[in-house]
């Protein structure tokens, strides 16, 4: 008889585990263990089940093969026993033995192992506020809750929805309120930026500024205070401190935290972060292993500790342990969040770290931002996609990329590619010289992510001055708050007008190609904030400023192809 | 007054240097001579503007901001001469001057240098058969070609159109004339497939068969022979051993070889693939750099020579020369030929060596080929993706991958994550755990490329044994010639049925799921090729018959995802 190998938990994680584990030792018993009834489901295809993309919450625990993954699969397919509504009550490390009661019946088991796998993952973090537990308010954290939401929206029971948290899965579920079903959708957010943490501000708020033209109302910098009842004792209401929001249904996204008390009442070692792993993802008993969404993560660029809450790194988790129960020293190097999300017709990805992450790392961090064609400027399909490059000053080493374009694979692409160098620690050089593949229908001689690279490298050294985007927006608004600066626009004269009439003698226009022939006609003695399309002329302007004296200038990284993302009134057609 | 640098040939790394150069030393004299009247323009866009995507030739010579790259430009916009029309006659290194001639008036001139840089490019090969030099025969090697084909297009003189050579721009050009203008289309090509060296057989021929799907007639393994006059002395026939083909233009697009002409008359070192130049692009003179198409290039994975002529390259590189004619001392590792190319409604891209290449470079190469979906399977635009992951033996090194898909950038994104990883030395492990951007609308949570380098792990610890494309199409053709072979086919009975009726008690259909149960009905005198729909379920099958002592078992990697794209008629709905 074969290893006994017991798992708790059948999601993502777990399945993996066993599936790859029975591969490798053909005569292991493996067992899995689920509270639920259902198990082995694709979670991240929540949103797209709801918003009615995807038919049939079945589709969701199927194969790409059409066989539904249930327990009779996974025994006559993969011979892997599978006990769902099974909770898992304790483990007994001294006796190796995982103590199990059936959530139906309430009797209790006992289930011997040779080793253990802890894949429980996460549950969703619910905000103590009045009404948080009020029938109507759902988080998204299993299937059956998001069975009874689409039973809801497809029997017409919801016209509006409020969402709480402006991370990815509030947004996804956003736009699967917003899109296919009509609702008045509203997200609220606590922190003053969509996507905290992950995305800057700047790139966080072109994707706002998207949902709301497609008619989402975004809230943030806003907590929800409280959740109102009707009559009926059903949620109604959302509160703020700044207004109260009708509606239909609550959606709590408001982030996730590991379930981990199995192990910590285990005695094994956990943090805040989940069950403290080595980088064969065995726990502080050498006999039991955990992966997925519980686990504590060590992220490869800043090397700290984090909770990365992904479906795709669960994959990757499961397939090492089931390496390492088969005795294949197989080692997890952490993980970087690489991350993507559709909202309506844009995208938005990164990975590794975002500026403000890199700088509370302790790196000396800046952030180069450009705004290139995605694919040759004469290809009819061509779209503008904004990369942010983040690198440490000192090291050249880059830190995160960030994208923001059409919903298409364009900036998928340009995500995957940092991803890999940003593993293997890639600098401003590596990037400059990735060779990215090139054909005029798919990107530019020069990648966007080269281009990227580029700026990066004249930014670090110093041959290039940026104006921050925030300092520049600020200074749009209120044109008077910096007397000193004037904006040299270099663009089109047809693009430049409409400044001109609104901003006076602070806005200059004088076309690229005219300024090495008139530039005796710039003030001298005004900081000024050279404009264009998308950065890289500006630059190439204050080079030669710079050569003739006129040192005094900073360019506007990214130019106007993101402010108009940022602000879509400006954009000068409109 | 600053340095005076010569540029001979202004199409892309001519230019890019020039303007680097300039960027890093404003007071630097740079001077750009080219023997045609039109510089700077897209050459990868040709086929797109004479298929109609880009309208007019001049969008090609046009920036992003929709300026025309003129000699004007460049003086006013750039600070950089352009002399036109001027042929570089002679490097009169001794004196440090560039002996010149205007290709008009035919006077003689003479432009001093402190640098030289030679940016000739290449000159297409013309294959020296009889009639190559007719009028009608066309070389796609610059814009006045171009316009010349597009004129004749557009006023309805091209209904046939013969292309000789099955390399990238070949194909492109194929594409441009059966599309858009719906010409009678031929592609010849003497190698027994399409895009030869760069991708392995298995993968071309599916390109092939999608082109014929969409009317191109392709004749591989057929060389043009003759190009046969009318009456007027214009091409009108193609003669093949096999075959004449009526036509009413040739495209002769056989290659391309490096214009070194300059510098090997110069006394410069040159090799067949080019001007030999150092990791600083310093041809044998250190005060001559030399980049783009006319450069000998090194294989980032195979350490050999070859020739790289890739407008993506040629920018790079001429990025490189201008940092070292500044003082900067950056290097250029090398290339590994990253491409992709779209063919009507599908795309196929490689980076790296493709299997032949990596065993004729002495590699102990294999290939791992799958079949996976692009993103979730459940997600509405979901679509296979076959690529293989080409990998050393010994050392588990990545040496190339190839894809094939639908025309988006679902295969660009996992070409370019992997030169990525190939540039940094990438092992079947790094692969393995790239970090994958996922969302259901892009990726699956472990990512196709993630998938590929499994597979490759699997391979490469003997675990996962293989039968090649090529035999099992071989052996399909011809049942009797392999009479121990038996095909154990787990799809669903559904997709099965046809073969059963044609192979008969060769072809054994026994359902995934069934198989742990049922197996002791199988054969165990035959070698038995395991069927999925990607291979991945054949190679669970696979184990688990070995641990069952039916260790006489073959996987057909990629399964019937990859044989349905190399012979459409076995599509079972067809």
């Amino acid at each position: 008889m074969g290893e006994r190998i017991v798992i708790v938990g059948g999601v993502a994680a777990g399945p993996k585990t066993a599936c790859r584990a029975k591969r490798l030792m053909p005569d292991a018993e493996i067992t899995i263990v689920d509270q639920d009834s259902l198990i082995s489901y694709g979670g991240c295809g929540i949103p797209y089940y709801v918003s009615g993309d995807v038919a049939d919450e079945d589709e969701l625990r199927k194969t790409s093969f059409h066989m539904t993954r249930n327990e009779d699969f996974f025994l006559r397919a993969k011979g892997v026993k599978v006990r769902t509504l099974t909770r898992a009550l304790a483990i007994n490390r001294k006796n190796k033995v995982l103590e199990v009661e059936n959530v139906i019946s309430g009797a209790k088991d006992t289930i011997p192992y040779d080793k253990l796998v802890i894949t429980t993952g996460s549950q969703p973090f619910v905000l103590p506020i009045p009404g948080a537990e009020l029938p109507g308010v759902y988080t998204i954290s299993d299937l059956h809750k998001a069975i009874a939401i689409k039973k809801q929206l497809a029997s017409g029971q919801i016209g509006r929805a409020v969402i709480i948290g402006g991370g990815a899965i509030g947004l996804e579920m956003a736009e699967a309120f917003a899109d296919l079903w009509g609702a008045e959708t509203s997200v609220i957010e606590f922190m003053p930026q969509l996507l905290p943490r992950i995305i800057d501000p700047w790139f966080s708020t072109m994707l706002e500024k998207h949902m709301e033209s497609m008619g989402v109302k975004i809230y943030t910098g806003e907590g929800a205070s409280e959740i109102i009842a009707d009559e009926n004792g059903k949620a109604c209401k959302v509160v703020t401190p700044n207004r109260t929001i009708d509606t239909d249904i609550v959606i709590m996204a408001t982030g996730v935290r590991p379930r981990s008390q199995l192990a910590a009442e285990a005695g094994l070692l956990v943090s805040q972060f989940g069950i403290v792993v080595n980088d064969r993802l065995q726990t502080s008993d050498p006999n039991i292993y955990a992966a997925g969404d519980c686990i504590e993560v060590t992220h490869m660029v800043s090397g700290q500790k984090f909770m990365a809450p992904l479906g795709s790194l669960a994959n990757r988790e499961g397939r090492i342990v089931g390496d390492n129960l088969a005795g294949i020293p197989s080692t997890y190097p952490g993980a970087m969040g690489s991350f993507i999300m559709k909202a309506f017709e844009r995208c938005i990805g990164a990975t590794g770290l975002s500026l403000e992450s890199a700088r509370a790392a302790g790196f000396d961090a800046d952030a180069a931002i450009t705004a290139p064609s995605d694919r040759a400027h004469f290809f009819p399909t061509e779209a503008k996609i904004p990369l942010q490059m983040v690198f440490d000053r000192r090291t050249r080493r880059v830190l995160g990329v960030q994208g923001f374009g059409p919903m298409n694979d364009a900036v998928l692409a340009r995500i995957d590619a940092a991803a890999a160098l940003i593993a293997k620690n890639g600098t401003i050089d590596d990037f400059s010289l990735c060779e990215m593949a090139y054909a005029p229908p798919f990107a530019t001689a020069l990648d966007a992510l080269n281009a990227a690279a580029n700026v990066a490298d004249n930014m670090q050294m110093n041959r290039q001055r940026n104006v921050s985007i925030p300092t520049f927006m600020a200074w749009m608004e209120d044109m008077s708050c910096q007397p000193d600066w004037r904006a040299l626009d270099i663009r089109h004269p047809n693009e430049v007008g409409a400044f001109v009439a609104k901003y006076d003698d602070k806005w200059l226009p004088l076309v690229y190609s005219d300024i090495r022939a008139q530039y005796s006609k710039l003030p001298k003695d005004k900081t000024l904030i050279i404009i264009c399309d998308a950065g890289t002329r500006s630059y190439e302007i204050q080079i030669f400023l710079d050569s003739v004296g006129l040192g005094n200038t900073l360019v506007l990284g990214g130019g106007f192809n993101v402010i108009t993302r940022l602000e879509p009134q400006w954009w000068p057609n409109k």
